[in-house]
């Protein structure tokens, strides 16, 4: 996870996000062998021998904490998408960095699109950081040389409601695409960290592949 | 959940099938609040006002009656999908009876394929039920009247490793559609069910539909 703030500041300062981070990794890990929505602040204390008040020092309660973890997965992202971006990637570079990311860490990447966490409710501001990636997406969905997409209801109603583009001037088909990249990519990367696929003999990732095609070709 | 089994067999099966029912349910209501990796034996016997355990006499521990629930879930999927093919429902039939189906209870479509509930490891007598909805969804994906689907290197993988298709006579591209039918349509019912789609302003039935659309056509 970012590390970057610990490297500025004051000593007080510095130490404070030392002790964050180290919050957070003790977190991360209760969340891959007892869940998220099992996690409990009073464990991760105990874990790094503090007593619970000195940790709510930190963080007020479970979902300010939660929060932290989502706001850290959401950037890592966006900084992957933006890396891979920066770098010329189309969609079908895109895919596969999202693909690299999503597999490096199965737990991130489900907190943020597995089963939401019951009684957690996301707070306002993580906005931005998924309209980065969005807008990654769609500039990379309005790009020349993809397959062509022929106008559709569907093409027509997402221009209708196209408030989740912000001003991204996407055209119609362009809209189509980046939202079927997301739901098609998300349908074979969540299987695939859910073991779903474990055992039926097939390599998820030529499915994935194909699946990145299909969306490119139109 | 089935209640088939409360009317069949001695007094004491009966008493002992309702209290098992009974103990589901709670423990439905426990995830929906808490989550399925914080769900407690101890705090379903509490709400029943039983001891613990009493409770260990039906569900000998947490694994167990996340068992029961998988397997149950997985019942009533089997069953909506078997009703609607009985019924002559086709590809499209099947996507709708399977939304539905998903909509009905977001917990339980969780439960198979959200995020896996850490520790919890499902038995293997569960194949029997997910392989009977493949072999549904295989037969539908074989159909006549489907649109072309061009032999792809992802459909010559697929009748290459084709152990999860049992003994199903489909061809390549069917298998190819029986494949992306479910990825596809995980990826749409299982953003929408975590709530991804809110607040975006459009209509996920109209994506759904499109994408039911876009698997039928090839």
């Amino acid at each position: 996870m970012a590390t970057a703030q610990t490297e500025t500041g004051t000593p007080r300062q510095r130490y404070r996000a030392q002790v964050q981070e180290e919050i957070k990794k003790h977190a991360w890990e209760q969340i891959a062998t007892a869940g998220a929505s099992a996690l409990s602040l009073n464990a991760v204390a105990k874990q790094m021998g503090m007593s619970g008040p000195a940790l709510y020092r930190y963080f007020a309660n479970r979902d300010e904490l939660i929060t932290e973890l989502i706001r850290d997965a959401y950037q890592s992202l966006a900084d992957t998408i933006h890396a891979a971006a920066a770098d010329g990637a189309d969609l079908r570079g895109l895919a596969q960095a999202l693909r690299t990311w999503a597999l490096a860490d199965p737990q991130r990447y489900l907190l943020l699109y597995g089963t939401p966490v019951p009684g957690y409710h996301a707070p306002e501001d993580t906005t931005r950081l998924t309209s980065e990636v969005m807008t990654a997406l769609l500039d990379a969905s309005d790009a020349e040389g993809l397959g062509a997409m022929p106008p559709s209801p569907l093409q027509e109603h997402l221009a209708e409601h196209r408030g989740w583009a912000g001003a991204h001037p996407a055209d119609p088909a362009a809209l189509h695409r980046a939202v079927i990249f997301w739901t098609r990519m998300h349908g074979v990367l969540s299987l695939e960290l859910a073991g779903h696929f474990d055992g039926m003999g097939f390599d998820p990732a030529q499915l994935y592949a194909a699946e990145v095609e299909a969306v490119v070709g139109g």
